[in-house]
C-alpha cells in the first residue's frame, strides 16, 4: 500500500473514535482524490454527520459526488422534511428525479439498494457498434459495474454482456452471440437478506433488478452487499446478546442512548426471571428442610440455560444461512432431544463424581459430613435433574427460533439470555420436583 | 428469474438438507451449463463430497473446471496424501504448478484466497495495443475480474486499468494515462478478516496481492470475500453461543460430532459453575436461618449474567468491526461502569416494587407474611445487591474480550454463557455478603 492510501485508510479506520470536529479536520487534510474516495466509502450516517459540519456550498460539492442510490440513502438519514428538502435541492435535476424514484422503495429491499444507472446495449448491435455505443455511455457516466445489459425496445432484460467478452469478441459477432441470455435477476421488492444469499450462492459481482413486468430498473453491486451482510450480522449479534441493535459504533453512542438500548430487554428478562422466586416459593417448605438443595440451584439452572443457548444459536445461524427451514422443525427437535440427552448424561456423570469426591475429601479432612448423611441421594437428585434440565434446555432452545419465525418475528431474538430465562423457571421446577420424589422419606 | 436458473438455484438451496445420493441425482438432472455454474458456486467441502460420489473419469471433468485458487481449496479438503495426489493428478500441468504454489500459503491468508490468474498490461502500451493484447489474454483465459493490472518488467504493480476506462479511452492515450496509479493492495500473508475490512472500507470488487518485494502474485475478488465474511460470522456466532464452531451445515453434522462440538464448553462451564455450590456452602448457615434469601438467588445471579452478556457482545462486535481497539479499554470500562450502575438502579427499583407489592397482595389475601416480617429489609438487600451485581456484570463482561485479545485469543470466546458463569459465582458472593450486613441482627 502506498503512503497516500494509507492516510485515507488510517483516517477511515480511526473514524468511529474521532469527534465530529476531528473528522472534518482530518478530511480537509486529504488530497482531493483521496477525500472523494473516502467520502464515497463512508456509510450514509457518517456522510450525513460529516456534511452537518460543513457550510452549504461545500455540502453541495460532496453531495453531487454520490451515485443516485447512495444519495437516496443519505437523504433518508435526515429526520425532518426540511433537511431532506435541503439535501434534495443540492442535486442535479436528473439525479433528483432518480433519487425521488428510489425513495419510493423500502431501504432494505432490492429497489432501495440498487443503482438506477447502468450501461445498456440493444440486441441487434454488432460487437463493434456495441463498443462504440458503450464508449459514449461511459464518457457520460461512470458506473462501477463492468457489465452491459441488453434490453429490448420495452426495456425488458434480455441478457448480460461482460466487458471482457465484448473486448474479446470477433468483429463480425453480434451482441446476442456474446451475451449471457439467462442472467440471474431479482424483483425490486426482494428483501436484502435474501439478496445476499443469492450473491453468495451464485458468486456474483452485480445483480440486475426488475419490476413486476420484467423491466430493468437498476443494478445491485457486490460491494453494497458486503455492507448489508456486515450490518445484518451486527444486528444479529446484538440481538443474540439480549439487547436492541445499536445503529452506531459503540463509542459514538451517548451514555443515555446506550442505557435505553439495553434496559428494555434487561427489564423484560428480569421480570421473566422473577418467576423463579415465585416457583421457589412453592417449594419453600422443602428448601427449609433441606438447605443442601439450594446449594446446587445455580449449577443446575445455568446448565439448562447453557445447553439452551447452544441450541438456539445453532438454529438461528442455520436459519440465517438457509440451512434449516421452517418445515425441518421435527428433524431438529428429534436431533436436539437426542443431543440434549447425551449432553445431560455427561454432565450428570461429572456431577456424581464431583459431589461424591468432595464429600469423601471433606469427611477425610474434617470428620464431618459436607452434604449431610443422605449425600448419595442428593448426588442422584442432582444428576437426574441435570439430564432432564439439559434435555429440556436443548429442546426449548432449538424450538424457540422456529416459533419466532412461524410468527414472522426475527429468530435472532431467541438470545442466550432470553432462552436462559425461559429455561430457568422450568429448570427449577424440574429440580425441586425430582428432589421431592427422590428425597421423600429421608431429607423431605 | 427464468425457470432454468430457478432449478439450479433450487437445487443449491436444498443442498444442505439432501443426502449425498440425492445431490448427485439432482446434479446430473441439470443441463451442462447450469451444472457448471452450480459446481463452481459450491463450497469446497460440498464440491469434495459431490466428487466422492463420482467415478474418476467424471471427477476429472469437473476438477478441471476450477480456477487455481478454488482447485487449491478443493485439494485441501482431502485428509490423506493419497486423495490429495489423486486430485492433483487430474489437473493440467500448468494449473498443477499454480495450485502447488498456492498450497504453500495459509488457507485463510491473502495468498490462500487469491486467484493467481489475472490480465496484465505493460505501461508503455497505447490504449489500442492494450485492447489487442487483452483480447489475446481473454481468449486464452477467462477471469472474473474486469481490471487489467499494469506491471513493469520486474512484475511490480504500477497501476490498475478498469476495462471500462480502456473502452472509453481515446486512441492516442497510453495505458499510463488511464490507469489508477495508486491502487490499494495487500501483502500475501494478510489475514482474511483484515482483508474483508479493506474490501468493506474501500468498496472494492478486486484487490491485488503482492509479495514482500511488491511483485504481483494474484487477485482476491469480492465474491470470495462474501464467502469469507459469512464463514467468519458463523464462527463468531457459534462461539458466542458457547461452543466450538461447526464447519458443516447443522443438519449435515452427525449426532456424535454434534455432541463432541458442544460437550467441551458445556463441561468447562459446568465445572466453573460448580464453584457456586462451593461459594454457597460458605453461607450455608445464613441460608438455613433465612430460607427467604435463597428464593432470589436465580433472579440476582441471572441479572448479572444478562448485563454481562450485553456488554461482552457489544465489545466483541465493536472489535470485529474495528470500532474499538485494545487501547480504548479504559474508556470502555468507565462507560460500562456508568451504564451498569444506571441499569442496576432500574432493576433495583423494579425489584423493590415487585417484592413490596407481592408482600402486600399476599397479606391482603392470606393474612400471613410471604417473605417474613423483615420483608422490607429483604427487599433492600435484593435491590442493593442488584446494583452491585449488574455493575460488576457489565464491567466483567466488557473487560473479558479485551483480556482475551491482549493474550491473542479470539474475543468472541467471551460468550454469553462464559460471562454468565464467571459472573454467577461473584454475584452470589455479592448478594450473600450484602445480606449478612443488611440482615445482621434481624434475620441473621
Amino acid at each position: 500500500m502506498t503512503s497516500d492510501t494509507l492516510t485515507r485508510s488510517e483516517l477511515h479506520e480511526a473514524w468511529p473514535v474521532l469527534t465530529p470536529h476531528e473528522r472534518l479536520e482530518g478530511f480537509s487534510l486529504l488530497g482531493r482524490a483521496q477525500a472523494e474516495d473516502l467520502f464515497e466509502a463512508l456509510s450514509s450516517p457518517s456522510q450525513f454527520e460529516l456534511l452537518a459540519e460543513m457550510d452549504p456550498q461545500e455540502q453541495r460539492l460532496w453531495v453531487r459526488l454520490l451515485d443516485p442510490d447512495d444519495a437516496a440513502d443519505l437523504v433518508q438519514q435526515a429526520e425532518d422534511a426540511e433537511t431532506r428538502d435541503h439535501l434534495m435541492g443540492m442535486l442535479d435535476k436528473s439525479v433528483r428525479a432518480q433519487v425521488t424514484a428510489l425513495l419510493a422503495y423500502a431501504e432494505d429491499a432490492a429497489g432501495g439498494l440498487m443503482n438506477p444507472n447502468f450501461y445498456r446495449l440493444r440486441p441487434e448491435m454488432s460487437a463493434d457498434e456495441a463498443i462504440a455505443y458503450l464508449r459514449r455511455q461511459i464518457r457520460e457516466l461512470i458506473v462501477a459495474v463492468h457489465y452491459a445489459y441488453v434490453l429490448d425496445a420495452q426495456q425488458k432484460l434480455l441478457g448480460v454482456v461482460p466487458f471482457r467478452d465484448l473486448i474479446s469478441a470477433a468483429p463480425g459477432q453480434h451482441v446476442t452471440d456474446v451475451m449471457n441470455a439467462k442472467p440471474v435477476a431479482v424483483p425490486a421488492d426482494m428483501d436484502q437478506e435474501e439478496i445476499s444469499h443469492i450473491f453468495a450462492r451464485h458468486d456474483l459481482f452485480a445483480l440486475p433488478v426488475l419490476d413486476a413486468e420484467g423491466h430493468m430498473k437498476g443494478v445491485i453491486t457486490a460491494d453494497d452487499i458486503l455492507d448489508v451482510v456486515n450490518a445484518e450480522h451486527t444486528e444479529d449479534i446484538h440481538k443474540l446478546g439480549g439487547m436492541s441493535a445499536l445503529e452506531r459504533p459503540y463509542l459514538q453512542l451517548g451514555p443515555l442512548a446506550m442505557v435505553r438500548k439495553r434496559v428494555g430487554w434487561l427489564a423484560i428478562l428480569f421480570v421473566g426471571e422473577s418467576f423463579t422466586a415465585t416457583a421457589m416459593a412453592f417449594f419453600e417448605h422443602e428448601l427449609a428442610r433441606a438447605v443442601v438443595l439450594s446449594l446446587f440451584i445455580p449449577l443446575i439452572v445455568s446448565s439448562g440455560g447453557n445447553s439452551g443457548s447452544q441450541a438456539s444459536t445453532l438454529i438461528i445461524r442455520a436459519m440465517a444461512l438457509g440451512h434449516v427451514r421452517l418445515r425441518d422443525w421435527f428433524r431438529v427437535a428429534r436431533r436436539e432431544a437426542l443431543t440434549g440427552f447425551a449432553l445431560g448424561m455427561v454432565l450428570a456423570c461429572i456431577a456424581l463424581v464431583r459431589i461424591l469426591a468432595w464429600e469423601y475429601l471433606y469427611r477425610a479432612a474434617r470428620h464431618a459430613p459436607l452434604y449431610g448423611e443422605h449425600y448419595v441421594l442428593v448426588a442422584v437428585t442432582v444428576a437426574a435433574s441435570l439430564i432432564g434440565v439439559v434435555m429440556w434446555g436443548s429442546l426449548a432452545g432449538c424450538m424457540l427460533p422456529f416459533l419466532l419465525r412461524a410468527f414472522r418475528l426475527d429468530p435472532a431474538s431467541a438470545s442466550a439470555p432470553f432462552v436462559a430465562t425461559l429455561v430457568d423457571v422450568s429448570g427449577l421446577v424440574i429440580y425441586l420436583s425430582v428432589a421431592s420424589v427422590v428425597l421423600h422419606g429421608t431429607l423431605l
